[in-house]
Formats: C-alpha cells, structure tokens, sequence
C-alpha cells in the first residue's frame, strides 16, 4: 500500500450546514451532487462531506457508539489493486469490514479498519486521476 | 483559512501495535518519539499515530463517546495566524473548543470543533515546514 491518502471523509448531519461552514472558511467547492456529497480539493487529497448515516452504511459499519464519523480513503489505479491493498491489510493485521464491490458511483471499492478500527476506503474511482506523486485531484 | 490539511491523526490503544500495522503494509516511519507519537510522511500532509486518551486531552475534549478518535490539523507560518484561523471558525459557525497556547512540543495550538464536531487543531509548528503549494513536511 503506497504512504499516501487520497481523500479524508466527514461524516455530516446536515450537508447544506457543513458545506456553509465550510465556504465559511473561504474554502470553494470543487464538485458537489446536491443533497448527496460535497468535495473540496486540498493539497493533494480531497475532503468530502458526507451524510453520516450514508457514510456508515458505505462503509458496511453500524453507527451504534463504535463509529468515529470519518473515513480515510487510499484510492489505487486499478480494480486488481483495490483487492491486493485489501489482502495486504488483513495480512498486517487489519480487518476487512467490506470486501470489494462495485459502487454506485462507478468505481471499485473496499473498506479495511486498522486495529483501532479507523476505517480506510480501498478505492478506484476512474474519474479522480492519481498524478505520479500519488496526489488525488477531482476530475 | 487556506484549502489544505497538514496532519490526520489517528488516536490508537496501542501505539507499538498500530505502528506494526503501518509498517506491515510497508510504510515507513518518518519520525518517532518512544511511546509517544509515531509520524508517516504521506502525499504532502503527515499521518500520525498518537494514543487516544492523550489526543482527547491534547484537544481538550472528553473521550466520553462524543470524540471520534481521530483529529485534522491546519499547520499555518505563525503564531497569529493560529489565532486568526480560530477566530474565523468561530465566526463561520465553529466551536473554538480549546484556544491557542504554547505546546509542551514548542509550537502554539488550539483547536477548533466544525458544525458535525469534527476536530481541526491549528497549529504553528516551527519543526514541520510548508511549503509554498502548502504541503506539510517532517522536518
């Protein structure tokens, strides 16, 4: 798995609140489908705002005390990739929460917790390119 | 305040256990102080594993179900513009859940709650520069 993070997610109430909050900051929106997320483009990653409910339910997790609300993601250029970065995990001693699968939004995508149960995202997402630094931009 | 993040941490029970895991996956440590913080430099911001209860009180929070175990942190080039950034959390609708003040680290950090309660700490720290796309780097 290559030292990187391509995009931090937070869970959210209320996504018009968060994303005033947000633009508050004087921080501008990169791509957003109403109602349903929000992106911004940071330094080499992309914060997301994410109805929390929806957010546990992508991840396969209850929101029942043990859910920390955020999510990182490790997108990979490849679907063969999104299941080694899965394996490669389980091996270390993570847990595989949700095996890969295809998502609605078009990609391939997988969630591993580490031991303290932060979840990380296994992703190819065809439409945000991975530069040769390994950044994430929005398409 | 500028459209970048400088740090994910990650609250861990165990941080010799957390840190195998990273290691297993084939990262490789940047920085580390014995039993206290684990640093990996990443595309342009840093992952850190910290011991949880430390990063409720670093933060000032308690971890009493409400904390998410793991915090973002905005590193800006001064002391004021720690404070500045703050203020202006609050002002967009944040909660300033600790103000700025001298950390046992060297830097000047506080930390302030989004509308959702997700933690941003902001924070000078001379030992960790930026550079001038904004990516944060182990000194």
């Amino acid at each position: 798995m290559e030292q990187r993070v391509s995009l931090v997610t937070l869970g959210v109430a209320d996504l018009a609140r968060a994303r005033r909050f947000y633009e508050g900051l004087g921080w501008q929106v990169g791509m957003a489908v109403d109602d349903e997320v929000v992106f911004f483009q940071l330094n080499g990653l992309i914060l997301s705002l994410y109805p929390r409910a929806a957010l546990a339910r992508d991840a396969g997790v209850l929101d029942a005390g043990g859910f920390a609300g955020i999510t990182l993601a490790h997108n990979v250029r490849s679907e063969p990739e999104v299941d080694a970065v899965l394996s490669e995990a389980a091996r270390a001693g993570g847990r595989v929460v949700k095996p890969a699968s295809r998502a609605a939004w078009g990609g391939y995508s997988g969630y591993f917790a580490d031991p303290d149960g932060h979840l990380w995202e296994v992703a190819r997402n065809p439409g945000f390119p991975i530069d040769a630094q390994g950044n994430t931009r929005l398409g």
